[in-house]
This record gives structure tokens, C-alpha cells and sequence, in this order.
């Protein structure tokens, strides 16, 4: 088993990596509360596979433990399914020593994240990963959320973990999408922080495909290494932080823009850290041999390298409420060489050539 | 001026307290941010009394001031209100370096300080608050939330202002029932913490309900004083911070029975600190003759000393979803002298027998 630690002085935690963490009971003995209960919030694809393992985990160091299955989907990552979280605890009449344990996808850990942080105002809450995605990234960090109408991830807070158990085990059950889709983000880690992790991934690509344990466990391991040196230098995303962003802007723009849920959020971001990576080379900050390196990487995870037929003023539309922005200026994270990222604004008409030669129509 | 300072590190912040303060620029110095937007939320009964004298006083200090004006009442304090202040700050695509004003009562600056905490992960926020209620006790401490149907502020935040303004002027617009609910909330620190302070407000509580300046200013500063003290030392409500929620337990199971909003939070607390006083008497901690000057002072505030007509089972269920409770125990603010206050649980026969001599019925 290997292990990362977020170093955040009161709020540290652990992230624990292996196969078959997730059904052994000694994985959750640091978030022990006998008189305590749990509630192991999941969705309708998840748990059946796993909430059953979990349960019998977590049934030694808690007085019971409960289960809130949501819908499964980023659609439903809204206000009323967590509101179901919120009635699941009320109407158990769980009471502050309750912790909550986010059993799922990156919707799951972001959705039980924050129903955790604002339950009686704050309690502790354990995240078991099942996605590539949500194992390589937003399990780690504390940012949770929940989408509004009118923006992604609007509403939410920074509530750390206890602990990740990241049982890669787990992985052999999703879809190749999601593989690909989880690929985005470990990409994202190389490029813009470690270009060494960028090459391993360039001779690895193909072995993370086929879900070889070694090969998942080493980049879920290196890329909660980079996270949690970034999170540590930087809880509440005021500067490096938001580096990890990286592809993010357009990939909002397109999840929203195409309804959430029509492409999947690493699909997405794959697609958008192309097009910041070719802005970066307008701009002079990237060679162009480096962007093509990462074009071909993006698609031989499986990954969308051209734009949705979404017209050019949506991408404008969207990304004016990204919360990266300040002052009304819209700030993209670039490349300034493989394994380095920096946060800029850029000429609309740069942005607009990009987006046009990845396919955006007017 | 009085200024009383709430010692908490890197989230400390100053109350100031005076008359006149709401419409000066200066008051609002320590927060200002050039670049950035000033959003006043208020509802359709402050808004029209005193927006416009903030608005003026913030412009100095902002690149643009907003408004959002929600409806008046504890009724509103639920998330489809709280949602009109998210659309607004989206709407007007509100970044990162947007400041919330909470301008009116309790409920205002709950729903405003919880915004502030979940818009994009959390924005700074200023309390200006402009009843007695308000100004003595909640837009202190960085308790906020919104209420749920199945429990009363289950859904929040803490997340401290950046600074609180009280003007006392304001208290004169108030009707004579809203400063004999904010009297319940002056009564319950010198009640759990100063029994000097409640000796003084023996001797002038006439002073108060007749809105006499000088009294009103010296009630805010020793509250806040108090408040702040027990704030600094339990942030989170860990420990003694619970003690603020004397006749809380009871107030809330008042407030939720009757329906948000037939009582007003004070006279729920004024009811609830009679019973809790008396529950301290049946157990031995408490003095008859102190209850009984409680009692007195609660009556001479203008406020109820007998609970509505609502059946003893109700007060048990909305009890048990107290966020005091532990391990499924309903424990209770209650006295063990004038000025001291203690945390425990306390036999069902006991609670009812008091509730019962009170006027609950069966």
C-alpha cells in the first residue's frame, strides 16, 4: 500500500492507495467513532457493486451505519439530490457525530463533501473513490460543490476529507469511457507539473487502458503526490491551486453549454486542455512540438482532441462566471512548457482562433 | 464608538458600535475592496429604511454596489430564497472578489453569512444588522445557515464577517414586539454569563423597551463583549459555546411546532429560558428565587412566560434533532446560579413535569 499525506496542519489527512482497501476494515480504524454513526451516501450504478463491502468495513467502528443511494449522473448534481442527503440525516436523526462516507465518482465525492460541510454546520465526512477520476483527483483537496442553472460547481465550500482510501481495484468495473475520462485528469497532472510523469505516461498510455493494477496504481500515486503538494501550498485556491484547473475553463464551457452530462467531465477537459495548450502557442509561451505531444497523448486516452458544434459566443457566455476570473477578466490556465502551468488572461481573438480551429462554429 | 474586538487568528474582526455608524463611509474602511463588488442583501422591510444610506456609504469603497431584496420573514430563511441571492451574484457574474452586507435582522444575516460561505466556495461578508436581536447576539460568531422543514438552522456554515456595524439608531424604527424579542437574547448572556449584567438589567429594562440610547448602546457592548468571549474561546461549538443556546432547545421546539414564524425567535427563547430556568430548580442546580427573577425579567421584557398550546410529544420530536444532541441524548442549557451556565442531560419525567407546568398539554 502507498501512501500521501495533505499536509494541512489540523485538517491533514491521509490518502491510502492499494487494491482491495475498500472491503477491510483496518482501511477506516483513523476515522473510528463507536458512538458515532455513518452514512455511506452512493448512487444507483455504485452501490450495488461495493455498498455492501463498505458497509461491513465500516460496521466495526461505528454504532450503525446508514446508506443514502442518489441518482447517478452530474444532472443530478444539484440542490434537490442533496437534499435527499440532508433528509436521510434528519430524518435518522443523526447528530453531530455522524461522519459521512462518499462511496462513488467525482459527483458522489463533491455532493457528500458538501452535504458534510454544511450538515449542523460542519461534519467530518471519508472519501472511497471508484473512479479513475475521482482517485487521481477530486477526492483529493476538499473542494466540494454542487452546480447551479446558471454555473458549475457555483455552490459549495472547501471541506477537507479525514481520509481517501483509493481502492484501484475498483477501477476494473467502469467503463472504458470513464477510463478515458479519468485519463483527462491524470494528463492534466504531467502537464502541467512534471514533465517526467508526462513522458512515463506517453510509454504507459496504453497499459493504463488495459487497466494493468501496477501501471493505475503508480499514476493514482503520482498524481496525489502533485495534488497534494499543490493543496498544501494553497487550501482555498487563492494561487497555485488554481493551476489544477488546467483545460478546465473550456471544458466547463462545455459541459455547460451542451446540457451537463451530454460529455462526460474528463472528456471535456481532455478537449479543453488541447485548446489552452494551442492558445499557449499563439501566445509565444508553448512550443508547438509540446502541444502536438499533448494532442496525441489526449487522444490516444480515447479523448475528444476537436470542440462540440457549440457556437463560439457560448464558450464567451460561460466562461464570464468562471470563479477563477477577477475584476470581470477572464484568466486561463496556459503552458509555458511541458510540466508548467500559469494563469493569464488572453485576447478574445486568440481564444476565438483556437476555438474556431478545434472545430467551434461561429 | 465602542469597538469590540472578536479574537479568532487570521479570521479576527471588529464590532463597532454606535449611533449613526450604518451611513458613514468611514464605518466600512477595514473591508473596502476597489476592484471589487459590494452586494446588499437586504428584505422589503429594511431595504426601504436604509439601503440607500448604505449604498452610498459603500460606493467609496467598491467598483459597483448591487442589491438583492428578499422577502421578510423566518419563513423565507430556506434555500429557494437563499437561491435568489446565488442569482443575483451570478446573474451580475459575480467573481471571487465580491463582498455580501447582510443588512437587517437575524434571519438576514444567517441567509447572507451563508451565501457568502458557499458562493464559490466562500466570499468575504460584513454584518450590518438592524434589530436589537441582531446587534446583541447572531450577526456574532459566524453561525449561519438556513432552516430545513425537518429542523431549524440544520443547514449552514460557520463562516465569520469580515466586520460587524451596528448602528443602534436603527433600533428605533423597530416595533415595541421585535425589541422584546431582541430583550430575550440580552437577557440570556447576563442570564448564563453575568450576573452583574443581569442585575443592571433589572434596574434598567424599562430604559431599553423605551429605546433610551444610552442603555441600548451599553446592552449591545456588554453582549457582544460576552459573545466574543465565548466565540474566541469555541469557535466551532465544541464546548462552552453551546451555552449561548440557553432556552434554545426550547425556543426551537416552540418556533418549529407552532410553524416558522408565528413566534418570533425571541419569544421562543424568552418562553423556552422560563422552562429551562424551571427545569434547573426541579434538578437542584437552580435557586428557586433566581427562576423566579428570571421569570420576572422575561415578563418584564415583554415577553411570553407560558408556552403555546402545543402538546408535550411535539416538544420531544423537535428536541431529539437538536445539533446539541450526542449519541441520540437531548442535552440542555441550563443554570447552576445566575450567571452560570452548564450543558447536560436532564430525565424526560423532569422536562415534562416543567413542560406541563407551563401549559403544555398532553
Amino acid at each position: 500500500m502507498s501512501t500521501v499525506r495533505v499536509e494541512l496542519g489540523d485538517r491533514a489527512y491521509s490518502i491510502s492507495i492499494a487494491p482491495g482497501l475498500l472491503g477491510r476494515a483496518d482501511s477506516y480504524a483513523a476515522c473510528a467513532n463507536p458512538r458515532g454513526s455513518a452514512l455511506i451516501v452512493s448512487n444507483t450504478t455504485v452501490a450495488p457493486l461495493y455498498a455492501d463491502a463498505l458497509e461491513a468495513a465500516l460496521r466495526p467502528h461505528f454504532a450503525r451505519v446508514l446508506r443514502c443511494v442518489l441518482p447517478d449522473g452530474e444532472a443530478y448534481k444539484d440542490w434537490a439530490t442533496l437534499n435527499q442527503v440532508f433528509e436521510a440525516l434528519l430524518r435518522a436523526q443523526c447528530d453531530r457525530r455522524t461522519t459521512l462516507f462518499a462511496l462513488g465518482g467525482g459527483v458522489i465525492g463533491d455532493m457528500t463533501g458538501f452535504a458534510a460541510a454544511c450538515y449542523m454546520r460542519g461534519v467530518p465526512f471519508v472519501q472511497v473513490p471508484t473512479t479513475l477520476l475521482a482517485q487521481v483527483d477530486s477526492s483529493v483537496g476538499g473542494k466540494t460543490a454542487i452546480n447551479h442553472a446558471l454555473g458549475k460547481n457555483m455552490i459549495g465550500a472547501f471541506h477537507q476529507p479525514r481520509l481517501v482510501v483509493a481502492d484501484v481495484e475498483t477501477l476494473r468495473s467502469l467503463p472504458a469511457r470513464e477510463i478515458s475520462a479519468g485519463l483527462a485528469e491524470v494528463i492534466k497532472h504531467g502537464a502541467i507539473a512534471d514533465a517526467g510523469f508526462f513522458a512515463w505516461l506517453e510509454t504507459h498510455i496504453d497499459a493504463l487502458r488495459a487497466l494493468e493494477p501496477q501501471a493505475l496504481a503508480e499514476a493514482v500515486q503520482r498524481c496525489c503526490a502533485i495534488k497534494a503538494e499543490v493543496v498544501a501550498r494553497d487550501e482555498t485556491e487563492s494561487g497555485p491551486r488554481a493551476l489544477l484547473n488546467f483545460g478546465h475553463t473550456f471544458g466547463h464551457a462545455i459541459e455547460a453549454g451542451m446540457g451537463y452530462g451530454a460529455w462526460l467531465h474528463g472528456e471535456a477537459v481532455g478537449a479543453g486542455m488541447v485548446v489552452a495548450a494551442d492558445v499557449s502557442v499563439r501566445l509565444g509561451l508553448l512550443d508547438a512540438t509540446h502541444a502536438q505531444r499533448l494532442r496525441e497523448l489526449v487522444r490516444r486516452a480515447g479523448l475528444p482532441v476537436t470542440l462540440p458544434s457549440l457556437p463560439l459566443r457560448s464558450y464567451a457566455e460561460w466562461m464570464r462566471v468562471d470563479k477563477k476570473n477577477e475584476g470581470g477578466e477572464v484568466r486561463y490556465v496556459l503552458l509555458d512548457g511541458l510540466g508548467r502551468a500559469l494563469l493569464r488572461g488572453a485576447p478574445d481573438a486568440v481564444v476565438d482562433a483556437s476555438l474556431r480551429a478545434h472545430g467551434a462554429p461561429d
